[in-house]
């Protein structure tokens, strides 16, 4: 039983009013609000626990250390990764990404090498990738989706030439929910010799993964898109990648020894990671997957699925009303666009004056917008904790939008 | 007047026990404790005034955006800098420095050119300018301290030669506490076209700066050294050195258009912000400026000065104690080794059961430790919220593990 009224009581943010009206939160794919109990676990360790961790020896430092070093088993929990050292602690899915790019990718890719992405990536899983184009010559190779936003995989599989390096894909389309088949594309890039970079960005919000089941070598997330702090966030690395890559930022911790002369580094996943981390942030994080996790991620992908179908059957029954994207087995994310010159930034805007939070604009995706041939869309995208009357109010502050607009 | 009892008690975790003993907290070299209105702005901002920020357009968002960009003028004004577009976030130094090194330095260095850099230095200001040696040959140059650990300007810039590009040199010594004059280095570097990086993760916490005043070209500080968040930063960058810049991480927000083919960036210091950055913590951070502006750097300073007689008078009364390093005007930062067999770590320990949190180890300072000829150090690191009777606490512990060390 998914108690929803329980679920929205844990989010403290939710029982605030926007402009008179009670908040409606549907900004989830640009970061997510956070439950009480990762609010209080940070507020807890800054209060009571808190130092700065490894080499400390003392009592506090001892603690937060063990906190700390803990959330790795806890994501690797979240993500079913057997070894946890599999795991390394970043800032977000673009820090993540850009440790690929600048510690795996950047020392091993050659001129005239490729990457294979697909347009509908966010630009986190873009740009990383445009530096090797700019600096070093890579090529990539871009692969469109369907008309319904779907993304088969056989056809990113026909992107791929001798050339191939490395397959940048998302789990999830972060405009159009669009879930893509990683799974097929993982395995059959292994054994072609190929690596896979999921972007986990929000496929991990929205329902299980299993990194071992999916077959990847890369699978960042981000904390502050899972109900966690701003800040945090992880990247599983294959162990045999993390064995071919070189170190990424320097600083403390990352270090075996440094002299004048030579410096040599630490054991993976310490090897990447660089100073002091952040702490308080992470731990948050671990609390939050641990509060999804006793949720159910199955549970969750159920409860937004109810959401998706209600959603786009009261959207797709608005004639003056473009959802773009409709593809089998989505994700709760509507980008919406009105027939007529109405600017997306204007629906966003009247619809904050009934409390309904979208975001307006490109969502890092303008590659995706120039596909659809559009400039830019209203985002609406639900969470664990949203509910049918979200959907309702959603509608009517639309029906608000389209009556002044059009 | 400094009231120091009004300031201890706006710590919270001050008033904790350790071990059955009031913490004496003395590793804020390490990370510093946090006031209650730090923590108090974070957890208000997460229960409500939470959102991504930038492009947002809804209430929630143009708070916290709002909120967020706020703080670049609060940096600016903490470090005396005109143009608050010459501060760029980060998640700390290590982020900082990191940033310069493969941004301005690694496309413009030339094998064989040659980076100056102290041997008081952090690993945070030495690995990043390794890789820059095993990547593209080039050259480090070392300047060593005096016998008392202070760092002579003119012996950093005989080391200069025709082929020096940067000086990459600490502010602060977190091992010794001694000051580096970074004016007199820098105004000289900048005659000869040489850009000068000061790593202020320490010098920037226990005294006023002005970084005009200093004539650098970069200046980096960390907030959780500064009673900030952990994973909260900012670096100055010169605007004319900004220029010389490429981008470091890709991804969201330092974009201007991104197509299949090309991207192009948007202005700094947006070009060297990518994906959703720490808002939270950086909120936090920038109540931690304002809460030190507002009792004043000077003053701080001045408190520190007094702990710092005080306990050097203390410390070098224990003639079975080597305190390391006593540059004139150093910071509040002892350094300390047993005669005999005991190593720091022990004393760490020991100190603990008193609740005397020191650090041991080599303090990220590998290359300072062999000059010093110690493997390691316990460090007793004073900071703002610190007093006499800390400093007695700790010359106590200190006596017992003479007893029973010796």
């Amino acid at each position: 039983m998914y108690d929803i009224a329980k679920i929205r009581s844990d989010f403290p943010i939710l029982s605030r009013e926007v402009n008179g009206k009670p908040l409606v939160y549907l900004d989830n794919g640009a970061s997510a609000q956070k439950p009480r109990v990762v609010i209080d676990a940070m507020t807890r360790m800054y209060e009571d626990e808190y130092s700065n961790v490894h080499r400390g020896l003392h009592t506090l430092s001892n603690i937060a250390t063990e906190k700390y070093e803990g959330v790795r088993a806890i994501v690797a929990k979240f993500l079913k990764v057997k070894d946890a050292d599999e795991i390394v602690f970043t800032t977000g899915s673009t820090e993540g990404i850009n440790l690929i790019s600048y510690a795996w990718a950047a020392p091993r890719l050659q001129p005239g090498d490729e990457i294979v992405l697909s347009v509908l990536e966010h630009h986190a899983n873009i740009v990383p990738w445009h530096f090797l184009r700019e600096r070093q010559g890579v090529k990539l190779v871009w692969v469109e989706p369907e008309a319904d936003g779907s993304l088969p995989p056989e056809k990113v599989l026909e992107a791929v030439t001798e050339r191939t390096k490395l397959i940048a894909i998302t789990h999830m389309s972060n405009v159009l929910g669009t879930l893509v088949d990683v799974k097929t594309i993982a395995h059959a890039a292994r054994e072609k010799g190929i690596a896979t970079l999921v972007d986990g960005s929000q496929g991990a919000v929205h329902g299980p993964v299993d990194v071992e089941d999916l077959g990847c070598d890369f699978y960042a997330i981000t904390g502050h898109k899972l109900y966690g702090p701003s800040g945090s966030g992880a990247i599983f690395i294959r162990k045999e990648r993390m064995a071919e890559m070189r170190p990424f930022l320097g600083g403390g911790d990352m270090i075996d020894t440094v002299t004048r002369d030579s410096v040599t580094y630490n054991k993976p996943p310490m090897k990447f990671e660089a100073g002091t981390p952040g702490i308080v942030q992470q731990v948050g994080m671990g609390v939050a997957l641990d509060y999804l996790m006793q949720i159910g991620m199955e549970n969750i992908a159920a409860h937004e699925r109810g959401l998706r179908d209600y959603a786009q059957e009261k959207l797709t029954g608005l004639n003056w009303l473009n959802v773009q994207g409709n593809a089998p087995g989505k994700g709760a994310i509507f980008s919406l666009t009105l027939n007529g010159p109405a600017h997306p930034h204007d629906i966003s805007t009247i619809l904050d004056k009934r409390g309904v939070a979208v975001r307006a604009g490109s969502h890092c995706a303008m590659p995706l917008m120039e596909w659809l041939g559009v400039s830019a869309t209203a985002r609406a995208s639900f969470g664990m904790y949203n509910t049918r009357e979200e959907v309702d109010a959603l509608v009517s502050a639309l029906e608000l939008c389209h009556e002044l607009l059009s």
